[in-house]
């Protein structure tokens, strides 16, 4: 007889995902890996490669997947590719939870040879991906870093997934997620902590931080999160990545295994990560070939609407700018960076409009209320089920609060559609395009540090899409004014994020925005972010 | 001081209800009216118009729209004609809450002048149309048959009812519901028992029954209802007039009264409901010919799609039957009419595809699942803040049994979900373009003898658009059968209803039909409703 031991069932998961991906790994590379010292390594996978892979790996989404429906690169050769990445990167940054080498490479096997009898399979033809470990892929466990989900392999996939392989991707891996998948950090019992790239001291995001570690090294060129408060854009924020956050029904969430399922009062939203906008742009549009709604009954039937992603285009446009949400302020380098890309697309002739931070904190206050409705019952439930321990964020989350009634969790139903109508009044009157904001009030954090993430878990409780890319880095001259180091915080939140600057260790790590949209206008977002990413680069 | 008490408000609310009605009645009339018990008077409006009046109030509201917009008849005419109709329709069958007839009088004086100097004000211009008593209208109650909410007059409206008078259309009344809303009957201690015109002893189905009386007797071109559970549909089928339930989101939902507002599990939809197929079809191509997304932050950005609409027509279209749900059997002339359509179907070409009622039983016992999840509270409370009674069926709901947690009611809630995957699959594999259905299992019924509303209620719990219109008439060659006089019921809903068919009274009474297409696919539905008629019909 077995006696039930959560540290049993740990070692034996982190044992097989190590057996799994060191098969992967080149010969004597281990001892090239640098030392646990050694606080930046983003650059050593890269480092690596041919100038050739180089290219390809830092290059634009559609060119690699023209390459591949070509012919000029196999699904082998750039399966492999990424594959090596992703398991030398897992060395340094701990992002991989499920391995898929196997099957991805005997799966690219076969995209070649169908491509040469019948041409490419679809739009993503040949391309390795990986996915947050909340998406089901027959024969791997879907954990969502709780113990208790270990060693029950799926036997059924969920629709995204099965979607994605359609059009041709090719899964190579599923990344790590916190605990319960309720922090923006990326830390759990049963795979540790993955750390960030550019100072392993520092937490790379999360909830989905694993997809931003590969990204970032090369190790994937088109990652899938799910976002409920900012995980899919705040990990991009923190490696300098693209995120993108659609409406929550957009994209299918169909048989995607999430901790408090069931809820529908601010739906958790699948979206894409990458190293370019055109990667979130060229995976959108990819997805909304197929009608999503024949997929998942929570999905509107729209496909992808060229015509809202061309119409931000060739006009004038009418920007919103939150600079401060009135109750965190940014850090140096993004009002600075946020400064910058204001008065460029001032000149090149926008209007921009001052926006303030009315209902932000109101809004955040009703998804804090929210995380309490159960009591936290449902994450106790899986963290109890193995006798885990709970991480001390998560624990926090759990004791929050007792339960409230259906009754007094309806009265926060109501405040929060109030809001948004009241919202969506505010952006009418208003008339303005887009939205152009901070991602976070921080553009890094030593692990366990974040405390504030109004900046985007306000747009989920809205349901607006929102998408972040990178701008600019931390520069010599973002070091503290006077002002700066006369500043009095607001509150305790302030004076938290205000305490974690830190310029010469932050120096280098990427500045990112964020691009904000009307609901279930995605395709004018995404366009929005291409027209913005233009001006300021130019 | 004076003291509360719930019977004073009534009377006070139905002395001032009844005021503002009789002063439009025509002088003599009430002398004129059917005594109490005849119990069809369902042509008496009608046969005091003159042959035009009937002409238009019988024909298409497409033809009153165009002679309404080229001025052949004034908004002031039309608007008093309407006005007239329903107030003795009123006398006759009980169906006005608040009437807003010197408003309407002058808005159609208004919209008059206003089409003189610059045209038809928009594509509803000067039309009379009625609101169940949900909907806010300035000046005007909406208690919703709650006694505590009477007496508060609203100093905003709804967004469709904003949107309707942007339109041009005119509020000339709202309708009576049911006390709570949640039943389909329509009956209230504050405004007493809505009749059937066809048969006073019967009832016009609810819980939009006010605007089924008005609309079959001449008192209303065009009403708008909600429906979670047949609310729209029911008293259409009771009543032979075109009810349509559109997906939940489709229309705005925004500043509508509701009892259990805040729940979102399954959400009350707003729809049109008119005397022809045609007449819905104009109702819904006007309201989108505006982005509802701009109104009411529930609603996805979709105007009207022509060519979703013409997408039925001139092909071979494939249509799912269901004949019976499998729990309660349809009476004799539904299932003689239901056989009759299809045959005239198939003959025109199409293909049948038999439906089974699979999962039916299963998603109507998840919705009284909802019904219980907060204990009844919401109800309660809003009764006993007046302290007047509860009508019978409704004390049954708030005592159904204690309210769930907030964890036990999101499981029920990935049921739901669960259900609606497993359905989508199922249309998905049967490829069909639509669905035929009853819309009830008996075409009228005695007053509190509603009890099985599977037929509508099922596509609640989907959130399906569907859509229901006259095919028939109870005939002669309805009587029972030996085969129906033998049949052993099912269970005990089946043989209530099989106990209820009543031949020789329910003869002349409508046969109606359902359509049920997929989610927010309202133009195929509606299309399908246009293409099913017209071979029906030819």
């Amino acid at each position: 007889m077995t006696v039930f031991n959560w540290q049993q069932v740990v070692e034996k998961k982190r044992a097989a995902t190590k057996a799994a991906v060191d098969a992967y790994l080149p010969a004597g590379i281990l001892e090239k890996l640098p030392s646990e010292d050694v606080v930046d390594v983003s650059a050593f996978v890269k480092s690596l490669l041919t100038p050739s892979q180089l290219q390809l790996v830092e290059g634009e989404l559609d060119h690699t997947l023209s390459l591949l429906r070509s012919g000029k690169i196999s699904a082998t050769d750039i399966t492999k590719l990424y594959i090596t990445n992703a398991a030398i990167a897992h060395q340094l940054c701990n992002a991989i939870t499920e391995p898929n080498f196997d099957a991805a490479v005997a799966r690219a096997a076969e995209l070649d040879a169908y491509r040469l009898k019948n041409g490419p399979i679809g739009p993503l033809h040949g391309l390795p991906i990986t996915l947050k470990d909340q998406f089901k892929v027959t024969g791997l466990d879907t954990t969502i870093s709780y113990v208790s989900l270990a060693g029950k392999p799926a036997t059924d996939q969920s629709a995204l997934v099965d979607i994605l392989e359609s059009l041709g991707a090719i899964i190579i891996a599923k990344t790590t997620l916190p605990q319960s998948i309720m922090w923006c950090e990326t830390e759990s019992p049963m795979f540790g902590l993955t750390t960030n790239p550019r100072n392993r001291k520092y937490t790379p995001g999360g909830s989905t931080g694993g997809e931003a570690v590969l990204l970032l090294m090369g190790g994937s060129p088109l990652g899938w999160g799910t976002d409920i408060g900012g995980s899919v854009r705040i990990p991009s924020s923190m490696t300098g990545m693209v995120g993108f956050k659609p409406t929550s029904s957009r994209l299918p969430y169909a048989n995607v295994e999430v901790s408090t399922d069931g809820q529908e009062h601010v739906p958790s939203a699948v979206g894409p990560m990458s190293t370019t906008v055109g990667g979130v742009v060229t995976a959108m549009k990819a997805v909304l070939s197929l009608d999503m709604s024949h997929h998942d009954p929570r999905c509107p039937p729209i496909t992808w609407r060229e015509e809202r992603f061309q119409s931000v285009f060739g006009r004038k446009l009418r920007i919103g700018v939150l600079r401060d949400d009135g109750v965190v302020r940014p850090h140096p380098p993004i009002a600075r960076a946020l400064d910058a890309a204001v008065e460029k697309l001032r000149a090149a002739g926008h209007e921009i409009v001052e926006w303030d931070g009315e209902y932000i904190k109101q809004g955040v206050d009703v998804m804090d209320e929210y995380y309490r409705v159960d009591g936290g019952e449902d994450i106790r439930r899986a963290i109890e089920a193995s006798g885990e321990p709970y991480l001390p964020r998560i624990k926090m989350l759990v004791e929050k609060a007792p339960a409230l009634s259906v009754y007094e969790y309806w009265q926060v139903n109501k405040e929060k559609w109030d809001l948004r109508q009241k919202y969506l009044k505010k952006w009418n009157d208003a008339g303005i395009d887009f939205l152009l904001s901070p991602v976070t009030a921080h553009t890094a954090a030593p692990h366990r540090c974040f405390r504030w993430i109004g900046y985007t878990k306000f747009w989920n409780v809205m349901d607006y899409p929102a998408g972040t890319m990178c701008v600019d880095e931390v520069r010599e001259e973002d070091k503290p004014t006077q002002e700066w180091k006369e500043y009095k915080p607001r509150n305790w939140l302030d004076e938290w994020n205000y305490n974690l600057y830190d310029h010469e260790n932050m120096k280098g790590h990427k500045v990112e925005l964020q691009i904000i949209g009307r609901r279930l206008e995605e395709e004018m977002t995404l366009g929005a972010m291409k027209r913005v990413e233009e001006i300021i680069k130019a």
